[in-house]
């Protein structure tokens, strides 16, 4: 298990006028999750394109606990499992600044050829990334 | 069952470099979808926060199967259950123009007081309208 | 002077924590209806970027006048002035369902050659298609 | 003049299929970095709405002169001038993490009165902070 950190502050665009944040923004709170925990073990998100690959989203789900408010500053932990085969699946749990879970979330996504844009294995080089990874969480 | 179908225009704001509908824009299709269906059976949304209650998402949950693109119309077929619960379940399938199915979703509502902000069950509008609805498909 | 209409339901995910459109919506709106006008005229921009071509916002200007609420009914008026130049002028007015002037903005765009990525003349058939169009408005 | 400095990642969801950041993100970095501005000064906006203000942007400008990319680091330089009448000015100056110049903008910000949703006066403990401010830039 992979496990990542990330803080973001609340924008004022991202509020509704319930005077909380949209529902609709959590999942790119994920993707901004999700990128940092790539790059920080060693797999920068952009490198994963510039090697003629996408990682797309092919299935998300959200469980909205509480609401978060205009800035706040919310605590992303993104979990990485080591998953071996085609799929690779984050998870996410939201924390405001009093410490509480308002957020869970996870995404499974794939990697996609840039080129034929079809479904494809984890390059090497990614699989050895999360390889690496894993083994200094132990 | 209650069926309602919205039909969008994929803007241009919408795409990502990857060259699709970036996948965090399908939640905020939903909400346009389900704030049609809301107003086909006769409690448009804006009449449900005028009177006092929130609907709230508590939970979502994405499959994408294919990508969609720039300038497509897509069309997207919205169920409500007739739940007589706390708890309203929306389902989404999304097509593109040629008729296949390209993304399936689903969100739960739950009622909350305007002013206390906790949760309450569904007004009786609300609830005399879906059944209403309900009993037109029948 | 080429004149388009387009019409646009404000989503409550345009909505902020003031009870408003948020500011930044409007851009997109811009966009919308610079999109339909384009469509309009005989040169949908999917065509312009088969073709080749970009067309960039260089420039934007906008004049917040009054609110725009969730639900509105927002009518954009989208000029096109027929300029055989470089640089393509669209002007927009937006107006509430009282018929209101709440906001007026203005884009400047350029074309762009997608290969090398640098501005160009705008292609001759969308020279021709702006001039068809603007003799058929005199 | 007071001056501020931002800095700001581009997330993958700004990009669009040119592969640029969409231009309708930048007035959203104009937004963040004003907020930072405020609370560097020790007017957090947050404060300004709990004082019974909103500030609502009235005019915003914009100078597309080179794109962003994913994944870019930007800089943002902020200004507000030291105005003393109604209308507050930011200016902002973008730059890439080359400290290339490619992005300028400005935005006209008035006080509202939360309650009566009419144009004031700049609250009194706002025109201090500028002043202050203002005055440890000599």
């Amino acid at each position: 298990m992979i496990i990542g950190h990330t803080s973001l502050k609340v924008n004022y665009c991202d509020t509704d006028q319930m005077g909380y944040v949209h529902h609709s923004n959590y999942i790119r709170y994920y993707e901004k999750a999700r990128m940092e925990l790539l790059t920080a073990i060693g797999v920068p998100y952009k490198e994963i394109e510039n090697a003629g690959f996408f990682l797309v989203v092919i299935k998300a789900e959200s469980f909205y606990k509480k609401p978060a408010y205009f800035d706040d500053c919310l605590l992303v932990e993104t979990r990485l499992e080591n998953t071996t085969g085609l799929r690779q699946v984050f998870t996410y749990k939201i924390f405001n600044s009093s410490a509480e879970l308002i957020h869970e979330g996870a995404t499974t996504l794939a990697f996609v050829d840039k080129d034929s844009r079809k479904p494809c294995r984890p390059p090497h080089f990614f699989q050895q990334a999360v390889q690496e990874a894993d083994a200094k969480t132990h």
